[in-house]
């Protein structure tokens, strides 16, 4: 393992003097993503350009037993861009073509460095329209929402990445590519490959080339903003707005917590004794969505709600989102460390969730700020701590364990969208049984008997 | 491999009299399914009650390396089912309980026996919806459609069985059982179990649970027959429906061939010079299918249609669907033998499809049937021949090689819904690469090392 000279020579002399780096500064710069407090120093840091530089420096490193970590911009929150054995780390950030967007067979071709707003706005100018939407869309990469099968709050209504890749093109550990999938519709032959690669962090190939599948860009949307005065009975209005026949693409959360952080940026006049927010959003026929608006909007007040806005035009529409979209970063304020969990429970046991996540709070004496895509049960949960504390570092590791017991208990996950990386490693085993990990693994060294890719991650 | 007389006598033991057979009548009824012209015999037939009685079978067949091939209905295409080894067949038709429809999280929990049409009927009482709906599914079991990752006429705007499943129970062929997925609507922990084993064909373990993402019933629904006078024409109108912004929930088509076996058997008026049928069906608010229907009927009568029906109640709707249900069976009405394959093209490349399957039609003299679900770009392809001659048959497998290369060459896949089982598996090389089925048989072989669950089916 490790890299020596020669190496790097030789792939500087392949790739181009400016497509590798060994600088201190660029390896700090590539030693850590957007999970708090992981990082290590790659040897080296490559930006291949196209799908055979990615084939040769696999094949190199496959040769000289080099770890490769693969990522976009590094973005994800459990730390699966994070060089943990060293080695080289390799952005596909360069390889940011779309190659095709098909209007007849609602179909993009895109690179994995394409940052997802761009596909966004791409799609959308032709009247098509690609769902998963992470809040970190204005960075993140294609590549990476499918190596984590990224979410996003109009998952509620349209799945997750998952949902959308028909096919890709990868490169193995050993530098061979592979074709998976299809650029139909429909397709059963063989294994289903596409799906085993989704989500599976970067560990299995390098993804290089994704076909997507599209939607008709839905002609109308309304966007919500509905107070409460209290987190548990905002919880319980969603699992009753999401037992009705109308589904919203968003139900978004923010607690009290969350709220105070964000509120001054919002163009909506929030009444004073709001305490927890949803934002919903349907889509649709106009007509129809206005139907359904004010059923909501009945529903909503009948459930208690302070008061419930409508976004007047596009702009305020925007503003909400932003103020939603910041939360992550924003919650620095509040103290310099957060443990950042993504779990996943039963829609209809979200007020039980977010009465147990208080309960937690008030046992650790930290503050916990919880916000998320309530309309999947999916819930960002942020134990904030400072850093420099031994005590309270503690006491937020025994508050994550008691998170995902509970979450556990109520039948969900630990993680529906940030993957397990680095993060959720130890908790993998409360999730996830001991044959299943074995299958798993032995599914990893069929692709990586090297264990060259992304090692370290996912399994302990 | 093959069994004694001291294996059948203890499985007798264990699951009682009633629950294995190796009566010579019995195994022929098990030794084929609905892929016309192969049958093998199985050593005996079980019916495993409950997973764990299934497995203790996979326990006893894997320390006695006894080929196990788990089956539903036995309506399968492509010989799925088929003991191609002999062995067990393990009929999994007693486990038809659905254990529980939970109408607030929209999620039913049912074993593989489960006829899918008594799913149907079951959610939907509950006002909720399962969309998956091959044409087999008065017959068809749950636990084949996940085998075989069924699609059916609603895949057009629903997706597929794989969209649908979010959890698996199985047992490995050495009997113990695993765990895959959620219960919760996202959930990203590990490799992705759950959709490496639907469309698996039965050869990575036998499903014995499942959890099924459900939709909310959509509150209305209008059905189409629109007429054309010429296959091709009709064609061109798919790709059109399928550009415009509203997306129906089934496009199916009947070329000429497949409208004259099943004419006298609809309840409409169809003109006389009428060639080819399309079947549409749209879906959700009234009012706004009620124009999305008219939007619909004026686009058609444009793009040339003869004539354009509307079904007046569920009666009429009912009889248009069981007649285009009935005509994979009808079809021996027209030959003894028939080769049917489920290509999928690009919804753009149909014309062109339809128009290379008339030429391969002219160029073999054989009568070709096309039929299918036109909006996913998935025709059913059916070349018929007398089956006692010879020449016919040589014929039919020339055309069978023309079909499946012109269907790769317009971008598309051999197999949307049926699998590749044994009918296919001398083309899947034409479509998946080596290192791909490489790394699809190790997978096979880190779930079944003694190969002993559902051999010889789709790899060569």
């Amino acid at each position: 393992m490790g890299m020596d000279d020669a190496v790097y020579r030789l792939l500087k002399h392949r790739l181009g003097e400016k497509y590798i780096t060994r600088n201190p500064e660029d390896r700090v710069c590539y030693s850590y993503d957007a999970a708090p407090g992981q990082s290590f120093l790659p040897d080296a840091v490559v930006f291949p350009g196209t799908q055979a530089q990615v084939a040769d420096i696999m094949r190199l490193a496959w040769e000289k037993r080099i770890p490769v970590i693969p990522r976009g911009s590094g973005s994800g929150m459990t730390g699966g861009a994070v060089p943990v054995k060293g080695g080289l780390v390799m952005a596909l950030t360069r390889m940011n073509r779309i190659l095709g967007i098909d209007t007849d067979n609602f179909i993009a071709t895109v690179e994995p460095g394409v940052i997802v707003a761009d596909l966004h706005a791409a799609v959308e100018k032709q009247g098509l329209f690609y769902p998963p939407d992470p809040a970190s869309s204005a960075v993140c990469t294609i590549g990476g929402n499918v190596g984590e099968c990224a979410g996003g709050p109009r998952a509620v209504k349209y799945g997750v990445t998952r949902d959308y890749v028909l096919g890709l093109q990868a490169v193995l550990p050993d530098g061979d590519i592979i074709r998976t999938g299809v650029c139909t519709a429909k397709g059963v032959a063989g294994y289903d490959l596409t799906r085993l690669i989704v989500g599976s962090e970067g560990t299995l190939a390098v993804v290089t080339r994704i076909t997507l599948r599209l939607l008709p860009k839905p002609a109308y949307v309304a966007t919500l903003a509905v107070c409460f005065d209290d987190m548990v009975t905002a919880a319980r209005a969603v699992s009753g707005i999401m037992r009705r026949a109308v589904i919203p693409r968003c139900v978004e959360y923010l607690d009290e917590a969350s709220l105070s952080l964000v509120r001054n940026q919002l163009q909506f006049d929030l009444p004073a004794q709001a305490r927890a927010l949803l934002i919903l959003e349907l889509d649709g026929d106009e007509a129809l969505v206005k139907t359904q608006t004010e059923q909501i909007r009945v529903f909503c007040s009948q459930a208690g709600a302070l008061d419930i806005l409508t976004a007047g035009d596009p702009v305020q529409a925007a503003a909400l989102w932003e103020a939603r979209k910041a939360l992550s970063p924003v919650l620095y304020k509040i103290a310099s460390q957060k443990l950042n969990e993504d779990i996943v429970v039963p829609i209809s046991k979200i007020p039980d969730m977010v009465s147990r996540i208080k309960t937690i709070q008030q046992e650790s004496g930290l503050t916990v700020v919880s916000f998320g895509h309530a309309g999947d049960g999916n819930i960002h949960c942020n134990i904030m701590y400072d850093k420099a504390d031994e005590t309270q570092a503690a006491q937020a590791r025994k508050a994550l364990d008691k998170l995902f017991a509970q979450t556990l208990a109520l039948g969900g996950t630990i993680t529906g969208e940030h993957g397990v990386g680095l993060t959720k490693k130890a908790y993998l085993s409360w999730e996830i049984g001991d044959r299943e990990q074995s299958i798993m693994k032995q599914i990893k060294a069929v692709f990586d008997p090297r264990q060259i890719l992304n090692p370290g991650k996912i399994f302990s």
